[in-house]
């Protein structure tokens, strides 16, 4: 039921509110927690995707595993609190996980987006958040799966590569797909310039494919 | 140097030829050999980019190994003499593969194109055609390599898939990749659907990869 339609549906008694629980405007704005290990421009494309009212959703902490990386100072300047959790000071990756757990069960968040975390992830974090983990990776899933997935596809010699935002599952970079989008490498593309390039894309499919498992809560 | 420049330069002797032998009009057409196993609509593809001028080529043969298919109507109807090699005649893919290189040679081909044709190749054949043999394949490689590429796509979930002309080495679906086209899932899909849609790519890409080779000669 749209406002429309709830108007319609209510007449002659307008100043009630449209009481559908399922219309986003009649719920409340969708918990995030981000995951970041550099410069967080996929942050910064959530944060304005939410100021902008493209997306009902609140980013409740910003996580992060290296010192001093930018995403620090993006959520600053947005008022996101952002928690450094350096995987350098847990001996295994289930005692970093069960720490990130916590935290986004602390901060109240629904729904975890990796936005370029670059670490392997445990079912210590996975479990904690079924079907509530997306990820983002730059390249066209299944093609150049984990590590250096910009450089695998120039050494490969693609002609088109591009970005995946998917659900996270316990093998890497293998959950179900959410959206994609094609990105051409261009003759004299380097590691840098194609990243560049896909990086435009990501901005753009990361708060859709956001909106898009919201929308079927 | 096209034809007004060739009258600009050669005026007043408009009767004299253009000389520039690297022009490909005054290269002898590229002969080809096309290896198909089903419908033959890549090989259609191709005769028509050469019926319309695109491509400057011509088709010497059609080599195909399942009786009866579409693609034999084709090649009457372009009037190019087909050949069935039928697998099934042969011991081993070597012998089969051996048969075919002489067949390619006596019709004095020069470039191979595997336009559907549904039969791993070995080094008897590639060898015979050093960098001389290309394929088409009906996903962005390297994903989905192997057969039932359009399957595996509606099969792992991606949102994009396409297809992919490169050259053929020995290990399969794995040559440098010369073209690729990219080509969206819809969400009702069936493996029909979306190979028709992307043979409608194929069609496009297969002349430009051939033109591509030839144009390097």
């Amino acid at each position: 039921m749209n406002i429309t339609q709830a108007i319609a549906d209510t007449t002659p008694s307008l100043i009630s509110p449209p009481v559908t629980a399922k219309s986003p405007s009649n719920r409340n704005p969708v918990k995030l927690g981000i995951m970041a290990s550099g410069s967080g421009s996929n942050f910064e494309a959530v944060a304005q995707a939410i100021a902008s009212g493209q997306l009902h959703a609140q980013i409740q902490v910003l996580i992060y595993n290296n010192p001093g990386i930018k995403a620090v100072t993006r959520a600053e300047k947005w008022r996101v609190p952002a928690l450094l959790l350096d995987h350098r000071n847990y001996k295994k990756r289930e005692d970093l996980d069960a720490q990130i757990a916590q935290t986004l069960r602390q901060y109240e968040v629904e729904l975890v987006v990796m936005a370029g975390w670059m670490r392997v992830v445990t079912p210590v974090l996975i479990d904690a958040f079924p079907n509530r983990i997306i990820n983002i990776h730059p390249s066209l899933l299944p093609s150049f799966k984990g590590m250096r997935a910009v450089e695998q596809a120039l050494e490969v010699g693609v002609k088109i590569t591009g970005c995946t935002v998917h659900l996270v599952r316990k093998e890497v970079d293998s959950g179900p797909i959410l959206i994609q989008a094609a990105v051409p490498v261009l003759p004299n593309d380097t590691p840098e310039t194609l990243h560049t390039r896909i990086q435009v894309q990501e901005h753009r499919i990361l708060p859709e494919a956001i909106a898009m498992v919201i929308g079927n809560w």
